[in-house]
């Protein structure tokens, strides 16, 4: 079943400890954190001291996706505050398997990150340094984006690239991703879904229902697909 | 007396709408944070998203510290965001009396703070434009660090400028600002203090106790000085 | 017929009103102006006052080509001066499907230009959200320069990638278009032509005779090629 | 008398051919051109093109402005276009020394531009190598901007380090200079006036009345203070 | 046989004449200079003056490795130092066509240099204007770095882009060149070999011995390559 | 008696290390290496490698100095390296006061190096930090320069503030140090001589009669102003 990972950007700011906890204790995979630096994306968010402050409230994966220019800088800086899992952006760096080497070189899983229109050909030479690859299928920088479709058959393609490849690469899928997008996604060889408030933190609904929900569905979603195949 | 104005960056990351609820009711005079864009200064901490959740819990002011470069960039974001006062840096920006204009015109206080380094004589010319002046009292970037004696030297003279300017303008003193160091900057001049892990976050200590002990030291200290005037 | 757009860059800078005027009567289909900062590329030209200044003395198009970096944040600047189309360059921004989008909110064409050496795969996720290619076939930033011949084979390529798209989207070819190049450059699918110092604003021609002689070539290919078909 | 020098971005920039011949007849001594870059300046108007166009066409003295990063990069070509004055911003350069000695090789003026916040000790190892001090007195960037009180100040104490000098250097202001304000800035020490929309280029105004209404005031100003003294 | 290129950053720094006269006598082909900026890569290596005090000490190809930003800034200051090729990084220009344009101008050989993550599609609209390629088999910035297995299927790829270009282009690998990778690259194409630590600057070596011993191994490998086919 | 420092980068560069040697021998008191970035100043010249590599062949102090952007990134580098002082440009770095702190907390000496327009001011607040101020009396790029006369006042009134300060300060000068120029910057407080093409490593004189006259020509110097007090 494809791995669920609430975007801690779009949880309750002020409490995100309480968020950690409950989320602990949800079907939940993975904690995704957002890095901005007003540069690379015209916004800030959040940064190692909330990771670190977070850590000890579960032992479920920590995802720091670095939305920032030069990320060779802050690999460091993040894998000490308690990360797991470290992605950057093919077009932050111009050092990309140096970069990613780095992260692997902290015992982390490394990630790259790719913009909406940013092509699959920059990967061909890190198959073997990469652990996951993030389709952004919104344009970095806010929450609340309108989904673009063209970024489906990016997710295609980049499914075939793996299958290719031969290597266990994740397809992680961010921006978005709503109950209406999830299927389509799947379909496509997204194996891990960054969830924000378009299907797990939103009005009107716990935590734990949201979760709950999304859970059921993607078991749904699974089940039916083995019946067809 | 002297206004004191809890740095958030150095509270508990996870928890801080209980710590803003509580500080509310505490003797602080404002909030400040420190917003950092891993370029002007090497680390990321919190952003609008931040700002924006803890407003509705209190009505004390909100003091945003731009940490980054070309801030004119993000004026409005923080503005919006709830902010009630934003400082920016004068070695970040070419057009100091633009970007503070700028504040201004969103009604709100505008600051220009100062490297450690940095001189004073970059505000010859925004005594009309400006409210308060951030004293960086250590390297901007990090918590913990030691205070940099010769800024006592700066808040001195920048104290005499104020006075032969004949403007109301506030000195704001920024790190490491501990028991030792108060006596030292308030008899120099300055009026707002970012009090952080030196003075107010600390182990061991309550946050109802660490106000209410920095109240009565900054009470003392002010009976003490009518006394001897 | 292909589409005729005079580059003003290469018109009598002094006179630009009266230039666009006369090539209102003019079989000319739109105008193009290239804006330049230096930096993207090492000239300056011209700014949104002339496009403003110009807009009510002609109703065909006006096209923008920003060679400059980071367009996304003049795209309301140039918008607002009144351009029908506007261009951004590959190369310029990490951010291209936004940038594009930018534009098309605006109610405007929106444009990829492409230096010399940038490969194509850069619009592989962009065709839904773009109306025009710019091929440039010199180095973008001055007039005058020599024909790249590489850029031919780039120009059937592109062709032939639109074609597969299913997409209607023009090829703008850029640079040095000559009587010797137009024939080539048309074969290959191109059918906007910028026009400057070597078919449009030769010295010992009026403007009125140089768009009759270039529209009358044209149709004479169009002809030819129908013939041939 | 103070000079007057018309701001060619502030006239009707389709028709500039025009103006600057009407204005070679008219009371003004020099034409002032800003050239902006998109990154010191938020804003493009115009290039060494221009320049050159209009340069067969007076033989009045020619300034241009560089609102421009690292303007040392450019001295030449708006040197070779036709320029008898350049000035560049202290902020945009760390090598202020070496790119007014650039200036001056070529045979030209040298200008330094100050921005309203910036303070002038930038200039006092510079009084030797620079022949025009302009004050700007809006920030720069747009026409049609506040006048900034603060820089009357700024104008004295100018004038008092350049008496101290003993050096022959003119101070030019430049920023919504009117009617009202020009006599403030004259008795303060300057003595190149850059003219806008705020006194030269007014609708319901032809340029010959504008200019002759500005001569006869400076006039006026003049003699009475010359009464006086 | 495939060209051998001792690069000078591995080699005794101090003394660096005495080797260029040493293998000036040696069976070496090209000497290789890499220049570093501190930015594209985080070292400083050496600069014009060094290959202008070398170049009459030899009368074999000296190969500058500009890795530096802009590189196009620099050309003819390392044409002038008296290099006979110069290659560029395709990660740090936007101008890559032009700036091969301008080393080709100066008579010299061009070459485009390729970071491990890089890949080759970069080069799709310069066979024309591109003398070698360098493909770095390291991270570039320091010497003693482990090879990069992927590369080798660059190698590979590269090999038959250029065949299929029908073009006379050299492939160049640099990077951790031993004599267990030679092999390795000289069977997928390479041509240039830029030796350092790993094969010819080695301790308890002399050069003599080191640059024989590399001679005899090329050799043999060509002679069984020969008789294998 | 003033010190006499060698600049390298105006010796013989392929037999530095023979220079090293000799000069080990000879009246200097320390060793100059000039680092350029392409950016700070338009050069390149050497790194630590070469003064790593001449380290084991003088106990006399290395000194570096950092032309170059952001020079907190290299301070461990440079220092590793071998260098006893390390000086960086006020121009260069926006947190003077940290990058100082980090050249003492090596435990080597630190200074601050000021282009010829570049004010003193911005030493004001680190008198405690550093060790030598290098007063640049050319432009920083290239050698063979002419000295710019205004650096006189400059290293007058720069002697005045560190009696002044009460330090025990260094002027160290740097640029066109030539016979006629010597006087002129001892008397008015230089105490470290860069020494260059115009008074060390000239053409026609060997390098130990060279500084032997340059020796005796201080002693002189020093004799007479002893006389005359």
């Amino acid at each position: 079943m494809a791995a669920i990972g609430p975007s801690l950007m779009c949880a309750d700011m002020g409490t995100l400890r309480d968020t950690v906890k409950r989320l602990d204790q949800a079907p939940v995979d993975f904690f995704h954190f957002d890095i901005m630096d007003g540069s690379f994306v015209p916004n800030f968010t959040m940064g190692p001291d909330m990771i670190n402050n977070l850590r000890p409230h579960t032992n479920k994966l920590f995802d720091a996706h670095l939305m920032i220019e030069e990320p060779e800088r802050y690999i460091d800086l993040f894998a000490d505050a308690g990360c797991d899992m470290i992605s950057v952006h093919a077009e932050a760096t111009i050092h990309l398997q140096r970069t990613l080497q780095k992260i692997k070189k902290q015992g982390l899983k490394a990630g790259v990150a790719l913009n909406p229109a940013t092509p699959l050909n920059c990967l061909e030479y890190v198959w073997d340094t990469v652990d996951y690859i993030v389709v952004m299928t919104v344009n970095p920088g806010f929450a609340g984006q309108k989904f673009i479709p063209m970024t489906l058959k990016k997710i295609s393609m980049l499914n075939e690239l793996i299958r290719e490849s031969g290597r266990n690469i994740d397809i992680q899928v961010d921006g978005n991703i709503s109950y209406e997008i999830i299927p389509e996604v799947l379909e496509r060889g997204a194996e891990m879904l960054v969830c924000g408030t378009s299907c797990l933190f939103r009005k009107n609904e716990t935590l734990e229902h949201a979760t709950a929900n999304l859970q059921r569905f993607l078991q749904d979603f699974e089940e039916k697909n083995l019946a067809n195949s």
